[in-house]
């Protein structure tokens, strides 16, 4: 299916706007399985739908997003056209996740009392969700409350989403923004500027571990050590409580070739052997707050997110 | 000068060589000056040798070894050719500093004991120094000895000198070498494959804090973390005891351009606002191992390298 190539290929990337997208795609398949068999489009729509769920394995959305279309394409009578009905459906996750977003930027927002700056990795923002953005959206909101003065905003190697998505969405937002590799982050907070650390998140395991974008572990690190708060801002949907502990969650590995060039340029000497996992998962001792749209979790354990899930 | 721009556009980088390539500057220097002016060839090239001083803040060997050659210049007769015993001086501080690689290779790898894998950060090798390497010289007697497996080399953005020269360098020697950005480096540690962080620095202060290239500092912190040993390998002609603590070190900042941009290509919006500080600092604290060319000193302190400074 094209929407899991989009997704493969990081057309569409970021936790909230995959699992949108693959909504969508649902959609989509379902008109085509439809035209072509009226009366198996079902079948022949969930082994596209098992397809699709392999398009990027660590990110949970995806596999949340599919299971809930899955549920409904099995419920649905077969001899009806399901287009619209999915697409309306597809169509209600996008608007709720935003409107997730908007309650996430103003939960998030609430924690940061004094003006100061902020450090945030890869992009989640608008381009990364179904708008609004998680991590941003707390940056938007506390901008907009007068007690955010500036981003720093993390390159975010091999991929680049903080140079290319991040410094775009925020500086059309009227955010003040700063670019920097990855490696000037620990400075950034040894020089006593940043008051937080804001990220998003692709998959939160049950005791609180997180995966995200390669970079965050290293990140919490650093905070911890400089006694800067680490907030990671994400949808319940992003629990998944059928992960124990981070260590089970997949770490998708890509091609070597993202690390050996970079744009259109070769930077590094021919076949030289490459290491890509484009996630890393951050244990939960190095959380200070998750915020999720069902409130604030400080310090997130097993028992919190049980009750969290719960509520 | 000619040397002056070389250093100053990274034509030529790495501590060490800055330090031997302006040995090189000043016998050339005094060549054209004595050719133009026999008797104020001294003057002229003192005031020549202030502003190579300047090409880069950071590194402490440029203006120790601009320090020594002055002195050797200010004692030379005013009315003798001087640009054969000034090339001499600098071909034998070129011969030391190999010299001097080769026994700090030795007693670095005397400390590795099993065969384990190490990551590196930046280049400190042939290529940054007069010949073997500080950092890539323990890493070759270790290999040598039985005792180092692979090596995880940081890509070292925005310069990429571990994707362009520290691979390559070790490709030539036959090391394994894996190439990663520098975020998959904690990762990489959470792994337990990796036994020795080894670094070179570019200014280590009276009291152990030391200078290296940007993401030596958050590499330190995550090897901290997953208590894993970090050995600094520089010469003695890097510690300044005359810079009391890392805070007293100048760290150079380049022009954003070098990060809105990789190779050939925009890597960024427009107008982004980039930060490019290219060194960072990481306190004695985090430092295991220094090794030096008079010998190895654990968990340095200001009281052990005054002792080192005195043998």
């Amino acid at each position: 299916m094209d929407v899991a190539t989009a997704i493969r290929d990081m057309l569409v990337r970021g936790a909230p706007a995959i699992g949108i997208s693959a909504a969508y795609g649902v959609a989509l398949g379902a008109k085509q399985h439809w035209s072509e068999h009226h009366i198996a489009w079902q079948d022949y729509l969930l082994r596209d739908m098992e397809y699709l769920g392999t398009a990027r394995p660590t990110a949970v959305n995806l596999a949340w997003a599919l299971k809930h279309m899955s549920n409904i394409v099995q419920a649905m009578p077969a001899n009806q056209p399901p287009f619209i009905p999915l697409l309306q459906e597809a169509s209600t996750l996008h608007t709720q996740d935003a409107m997730l977003n908007q309650r996430m930027g103003a939960l998030g927002a609430s924690l940061i009392h004094t003006p100061t700056a902020v450090i945030t990795h890869c992009n989640a923002g608008a381009l990364a969700t179904g708008g609004y953005g998680t991590a941003l959206g707390v940056i938007r909101a506390a901008h907009t409350a007068g007690n955010l003065t500036e981003v720093f905003a993390d390159e975010t190697r091999p991929w680049l989403q903080g140079a290319r998505l991040t410094t775009w969405e925020l500086q059309r937002s009227n955010i003040p923004v700063t670019l920097m590799v990855e490696s000037a982050a620990a400075t950034c907070m040894a020089q006593g500027k940043i008051g937080w650390i804001i990220v998003g998140a692709d998959r939160i395991a049950a005791n609180g571990d997180f995966a995200n974008k390669i970079g965050t572990y290293p990140l919490a690190i650093a905070a911890h050590y400089h006694k800067i708060p680490l907030m990671v801002v994400a949808p319940t949907t992003t629990i998944d409580m059928a992960t124990p502990t981070g260590l089970a969650i997949p770490i998708e590995e890509r091609t070597p070739n993202e690390i050996l060039h970079c744009g259109t340029s070769t930077i590094a000497p021919q076949d030289t052997k490459a290491w890509n996992p484009v996630f890393d998962v951050t244990p939960a001792t190095l959380v200070n707050t998750l915020v999720t749209e069902r409130g604030i979790v400080h310090h997130p354990d097993a028992n919190k997110l049980a009750e969290l899930m719960d509520s």
